[in-house]
């Protein structure tokens, strides 16, 4: 499928339809920079007055266009656009850059229109791009496709872009080629009715070319289908992603908590499953790539540190720590072989600071005992470019020391580009990565250090539990469907529960105080008893939770109390196993369109209210997924043995978080689950309290 | 006293001792860079061979040189330094810029050669510059005194910028001049001997061309002095500074959570105390000088956003809203003005996207809406430079407005500078801000609305309550002086706060169980336990906590069991009332040497230990200080009511809070304070545990 778009990305004829002789109009820039540009091709103006446009011969349509034709751009009205793709279709056409507006952003009119070019399409095998895009780039020398509007020329080079927003696209590119950075392909494809962000992101992940892929999209269509793709690609080569701009809708009107807390992190979720890196903004994700199009991947995150400046450094060395990367001294062997042969004011440690003075003699050096370090997985450089040293010459020895290394190096440098244009020039030239900032040039190497650990991770395995009994939570669920009901009762979701054999606290329900304390007895002392009342949504709100009753009497009194706080006519009693001092935790689901399921995990009681401290994945997750979350949270500390309390069974609770994955992977329809508390032990880990709201769709 | 810096930075004669004919070497450098940046004062290189140097005449020493020497330039070798210093004392000279190193920071040889100088300089009125430093710059056209061997030629500007690192400086004034943005006074001042930072702060302060000042230092000899001029100063014009760089020691062997927990932070509390506008970052630092460089500072946190590209405005509201900023809905009667004269598709809201095609009437339309839109304090604009729009014309609709406006504008400005090079010219002449990223713009403009809430703010005062006994406090402290103890007894501790009327529970202490059962009916069932000796650190790690006993019998059974786990034969137990169900708080204090007190307030219990929750001020601090600190902690929403149970008494702790300022201020030889726990409740607050450690020198 993505060998598919092989015409697209480099046509070797393309025809403009639309093409215009109006100087700055759409249908004239894009004729203007296929011309200047240099397309290797042929290029076909389809005009109906002119005879030319940019010396071209224009064609009063399409089917007059001698030969064949890969590529077109459709830049004229939107209610044309369709019998023009009719005519596409009849000339053989591959691919149709539809460049207008006015299809379905525009309400009805526009979708019926955007439909009717679609089926056109369809009935001829053309593949749509866009409409209401910019289209794409090549820079392949062979090829020298600029079938776009816009006007940055860039250089060939390994870094390719797909952004849906054209505005986006245009500040990557324009960065980019502001730094004299090359790029490859360059996709804008706005409302993307037909070809999807997965097809070009496996062409991208097949083309030779592209070593780096930026990725900035609004919306998603087929999540599955992303992961898969990007996931795939993203194992080979590093994909790099800005997390805002895929607007949400958030947390909504959600009836539970996990629904609350998920919102607006779904982008995030789905990249961390994907293995795209993230970053926090567009000139970071730029100077990543950067650094990734040059520099090996780092195979650890030790970071020696060599400076010819002291505060640049320490600044760098702050922003390499808060990245959670080591700065860890030099082996004493090493020191030792360096020691006399650097100037003698250096400061011979990590950081190795060795002076405005020091020339290529002793860059070469340091530098060589930072690639022998064992302790060294990358290199950071400050090298500001003292007057009275000759820095072409320090430029080439780092240059050559980069080029022959299996250990990425950045490189902070500060000078005036222009005075010395030619040390620069030596280090673009050697794959160096230059940044004007310390802090810049410290987080790129992290971002390295990051794909590693993406690379490095276990998948683990999706656990399939056999001793489940499918059959009586299916019996459940049709149940409600038929009832129409969507939440559930507490009896049915511990009964779900117990079929899927998640440990849950002694219970029994009665209808009488009576009942109550017989049942109570039967479970032994304490005992909680909580309201079940399709009124309550919060039953503690409303004096409907009783905890560690301790005998018959005290069953009776506070049951008398409730039913007087809860005058419901369906008010019934939860009895439960009352537990002491077990850890609240929390696990949830919920199901998001278009995306799937997310499971939560976190601490529950009032840490959950006040700090929302809770990990996020997409179903099914696996083993390490499981345990990953329990590492993840912020208060993971309190899960472990603490002044000689010991701490819980973290197995208990990986089991009970895979056994919900089964769960919600068996039962899709199921919408929202709370578990809220589970409480955990050293021994042992019990839900005490859950919730289940089911699709009755 | 800042006027007395006036010749350092406006020489009108400058000398250059170790002036050199080596191309390259620092005593050229420093020569040709002042006949080359233009001085309008006299430059006479001293040198003992040269006959002249870049065409000025040399002289063999600085007692030969006619006329007044207003500033020395000093580059030989630190030996023959101090004899130097010395003959420009008789020459009458004012100041010396030490560039040499090989000082105090090559140890105890360099350190007597530095007082050396430093007493000959002293005995002539003379103040010293650096010494290993680079120098200053004063761009001011009647002036031009580049005193610095660097290579940064910028020009004039309403910036002026203090970096006691060389290197530091030179990323920042690089960077400014890059971008084309004006420099008006630099100070780079290396080991600082003399001259200190808050005198240049000062002179920067009184400086007339001065608007906004960049600050970076590495360590601040006078911190009092510093809080007092720098405040003074910010309180005026924005001071600008990064908190990393400060390099501190950290938590190093502090035996209190405050102590452990205050490690790493000094900086940032000492700018907050300032009001230094802190920035994570040198580009984000610089940035946002630009921007306080042209544009008015905010009056509030509401911003207008106006777009002609939709994708870039979207990732920019993400970075506004995640800053906190607020994007307001547009007045209906601003909307219904502006609807029907912008294009059909714009999108009449906030953000206001007025699309690609609009023209400067459609952005003067739209603007004119902002600046009058009561509901918006600042203005973020995303402009694309579309190839079929007059974005000349455009621009100068953004900057007549800016220039009358007094809300701030930035711009995403995304465009080929270059090619567009009038645009952003126009853009730039107006003063308006214009950065390539949205997330920048974003972030800048945040900046803007952070440094009007440093000024809005309220100081509040420093309370002193009389109702105190200073003598009691200063007796316990005496006596344990005189015992050479540091840390005082649990007793000891009570008294002092109880003589400071700060609330503690119920206690007593006794050394057997009988009298521990007799002190305990006393105080009132329930009552905890805890074990004093002076082997013992944590407590409750050994055993030697009980809480809630509620009889007689309690105590015997309980307190047998202490005896056994803790056999030391100088046990006693304190005995106090027993609170349950008090929110546990901790407040702590510590001395920080060369800065002074710490104040810490936050959250108790596990949860100080595990997420560190805690906000720190310097002492002394306001009625207003002790709220903030209530309201920062990440967790403050436990201090309020929750699901019906009632919040805590926050005027109460308040109180607590400045009652221990006064302690400290009273008693600074206190090294250490932890209280820990306080409980509050909803209409108290009780000190259960305390400890305090005391400087016995």
């Amino acid at each position: 499928m993505a060998e598919s778009l092989h015409s697209l990305f480099c046509p070797t004829s393309i025809a403009v339809i639309g093409a215009s002789t109006k100087e700055h109009s759409i249908g004239n820039v894009i004729v203007k920079n296929l011309v200047q540009y240099g397309f290797k091709g042929s290029v076909y103006p389809v005009n109906k007055k002119a005879e030319a446009i940019h010396g071209l011969k224009a064609y009063l349509s399409i089917l007059d266009v001698p030969g064949k034709v890969d590529l077109v751009h459709i830049v004229v009205p939107p209610i044309v656009v369709p019998q023009e793709v009719e005519n596409c279709g009849k000339k053989g056409v591959k691919f149709i850059i539809i460049n207008s507006a006015g299809f379905k952003e525009m309400g009805k009119k526009g979708a019926a229109l955007e439909a009717d070019f679609l089926s056109r399409a369809k009935k001829y095998n053309i593949r749509i791009f866009g409409p209401n895009c910019q289209g794409i780039i090549n820079s392949n020398p062979n090829i020298k496709a600029y079938c776009n509007f816009t006007f940055t020329y860039f250089k060939p080079g390994n870094i390719s872009v797909i952004a849906q927003s054209g505005g986006v696209g245009q500040i990557i590119i324009q960065a980019l080629h502001d730094k004299n950075i090359g790029i490859g392909l360059y996709a804008s494809n706005g409302n993307t009715c037909d070809i999807s962000i997965p097809e070009i992101i496996r062409y991208y992940g097949n083309d030779k070319n592209t070593k780096v892929i930026i990725l900035c999209v609004e919306s998603i269509s087929d999540i599955k289908k992303f992961i898969s793709v990007a996931g795939e690609v993203a194992s080979k080569k590093p994909i790099l992603a800005i997390s805002s701009g895929i607007t949400e809708k958030g947390a909504s009107a959600s009836r539970s908590h996990t629904g609350k807390l998920a919102g607006g992190k779904t982008t995030e979720i789905i990249f961390e499953k994907t293995g795209i890196l993230s970053f926090p903004n567009l000139e970071d994700l730029c100077n990543a790539s950067i650094a990734f199009a040059s520099q090996p991947i780092s195979k650890g995150n030790r970071i020696g540190v060599l400076t010819n400046t002291g505060g640049p450094a320490i600044v760098a060395i702050d922003e390499l720590v808060k990245s959670g990367l080591k700065i860890p001294p030099l082996t004493n062997s090493i020191k030792k072989n360096i020691a006399g042969r650097l100037l003698t004011a250096s400061s011979i440690n990590n950081p190795l600071d060795i002076l405005a003075t020091a020339d290529a003699s002793h860059f070469k050096i340091a530098l060589e005992a930072m690639v022998k370090e064992p302790k060294i997985d990358s290199i950071y450089i400050t090298l500001v470019t003292p007057i009275f040293i000759d820095c072409v010459k320090v430029a080439e020895v780092i240059a050559n020391v980069s080029k022959e290394n299996k250990k990425p190096i950045v490189c902070n440098l500060i000078t005036d580009n222009k005075a010395w244009a030619e040390t620069a020039n030596v280090l673009s030239k050697g794959g160096v990565p230059c940044f004007n900032f310390p802090e810049t040039a410290a987080k790129i190497l992290a971002s390295l250090v990051r794909y590693n650990d993406f690379k490095k991770r276990k998948k683990g395995q999706i656990k399939t539990f056999a001793d489940i009994n499918k059959n009586t939570v299916k019996s459940i669920f049709e149940k409600a469907k038929t009832q129409k009901r969507e939440i559930l009762t507490a009896t049915e979701v511990f009964e779900i529960l117990t079929a899927y054999k998640i440990p849950i606290t002694k219970w029994s329900t009665a209808k009488t105080i009576e009942e109550a304390i017989t049942k109570s007895e039967k479970i032994g002392f304490p005992i909680a008893i909580k309201a079940i009342s399709k009124k309550i949504i919060h039953k503690s709100d409303v004096g409907g939770v009783v905890l560690n009753l301790k005998n018959g009497l005290a069953v009776k009194s506070a049951l008398r109390e409730m039913q007087n706080n809860i005058a419901q006519p369906d008010l019934e009693f939860m009895i439960q196993k009352y537990h002491s001092n077990g850890k609240e935790l929390i696990i949830g689901v919920k199901a998001e369109k278009g995306v799937g399921h997310l499971i939560m995990f976190g601490m529950g009681g009032i840490i959950v209210e006040v700090l929302k401290d809770v990990v996020f994945k997409l179903l099914p997750i696996t083993n390490i997924d499981a345990k990953d979350m329990l590492a993840k949270i912020k208060t993971t500390a309190l899960l472990d043995e603490y002044r000689g309390k010991p701490g819980v069974d973290k197995e208990k609770i990986v089991e009970i978080i895979q056994r919900i994955s089964q769960l919600v992977t068996d039962f899709p329809a199921i919408k929202e689950l709370d578990i809220n508390p589970v409480l955990a032990f050293s021994d042992k880990a019990i839900v005490v309290d859950a919730r289940i709201i089911y699709s009755s769709k």
